[in-house]
């Protein structure tokens, strides 16, 4: 179809899980291609310059970026919203999400996920222990204390469940995936807050997908992909 | 006054003149605090997590980030437009000023602007020269051949000036100030495209304050930056 929607990256990325939720909020029907980030050939390269997931693609055109993709898919699809109407509380939201994708994503992507799960199960490399210990005991630390601020006692971080929470829930989500735990009597807010997000049918549902792809062959992910998102 | 409008940050950073660009095109009046990043008290570290710049401030609210304030200020003061009205040209915009801010800036103002600038004058540490060689002979090769791909032979990359040519314009300039050259010959469309956007007025006059800056006390900062935007 010229329109069809599709998102080249795998549902194991918490980009990508952002910009698939926001698609299943929408009801948008969308087809997804889980690539692997820093993979692919030079047909890849051209639309993801470097060769980053997600991209989105619909009929020629196409636009790599998480943030970029969410917000042109709010101003494509309008009739369900993902970011806040208030401007306040949509600037509030998209420095929550810049605050996940990068600083969080910094610590909780290459720093955890890449180093424990990716480096020894897919690459046969081993784990750098100190990029884990420096995500685990000094910066994560640092973003649970922020977090443990500005996360409300119930609902969501902007009011209404917001792209800012798909962002923050998504990463933080990988980080769990990184036999990493979240001391709940620490920060009993941000625990009580994840269990919220998580609650999610949009979050619940690319969860249950993402959960049942890791530690299967890549080979094997289009067909999981396709079934997850036929059902 | 009330909604009197402030932002935290000194115009060296290219952060900081991409907002106070988008400011100046939109004739907004304003206050700068020429604030350095990575330093400040707790009072700071609570408008900016992460002790960035710039910040923005109105009355009581505040937010970080320089892509969340760009596109605050574009909802808040519509009459001028700095990013393109079509969506696609949006999403592509968007995407050149993430690709400017996040990639050309991890090159540009950690391994080239920080190394060569700070670290000797401010800092009086040695510069790391394994990071201004990737920079210089690995990184940014790779981000001006793409870009010089990208840009168009006359005008700019994403149709009418937009934030786009102000984040790309304002990163690079921050190269030229760390004794990098561009190599005209290799990449004439972006040497060119780069002259087209320095010429324009916005850039233009926070180039010359900027470079007025450079190499000055910070001390002296506030009553530079007063006296410019009071001219």
């Amino acid at each position: 179809m010229k329109d069809e929607i599709t998102i080249i990256g795998t549902p194991i990325s918490p980009y990508v899980r952002k910009v698939l939720a926001i698609l299943d909020m929408k009801g948008i029907p969308f087809r997804c291609i889980p690539q692997i980030p820093f993979t692919g050939d030079e047909a890849f390269t051209k639309i993801s310059p470097l060769r980053r997931i997600p991209v989105l693609q619909i009929g020629d055109f196409t636009v790599p970026d998480s943030s970029v993709i969410a917000q042109y898919l709010e101003e494509k699809f309008p009739e369900v919203n993902v970011y806040p109407q208030d401007p306040e509380a949509r600037a509030r939201a998209r420095w929550f999400e810049e605050y996940a994708d990068d600083h969080i994503g910094r610590n909780v992507v290459y720093n955890l996920f890449f180093q424990r799960r990716v480096r020894p199960a897919v690459l046969k490399q081993e784990t750098d222990e100190a990029l884990v210990d420096k995500a685990i005991n000094h910066e994560l630390p640092k973003v649970l204390g922020y977090l443990e601020v500005e996360v409300p006692a119930e609902g969501f971080i902007c009011g209404d469940f917001c792209v800012a929470d798909i962002a923050l829930g998504a990463m933080m989500r990988n980080a769990f995936w990184s036999d990493w735990t979240l001391d709940g009597a620490q920060w009993p807010g941000v625990a009580a807050y994840l269990g919220r997000v998580y609650a999610h049918p949009a979050m619940a549902r690319l969860n249950t997908l993402a959960e049942s792809m890791l530690g299967t062959s890549p080979k094997e992910h289009q067909a999981m992909v396709d079934a997850h998102f036929a059902a």
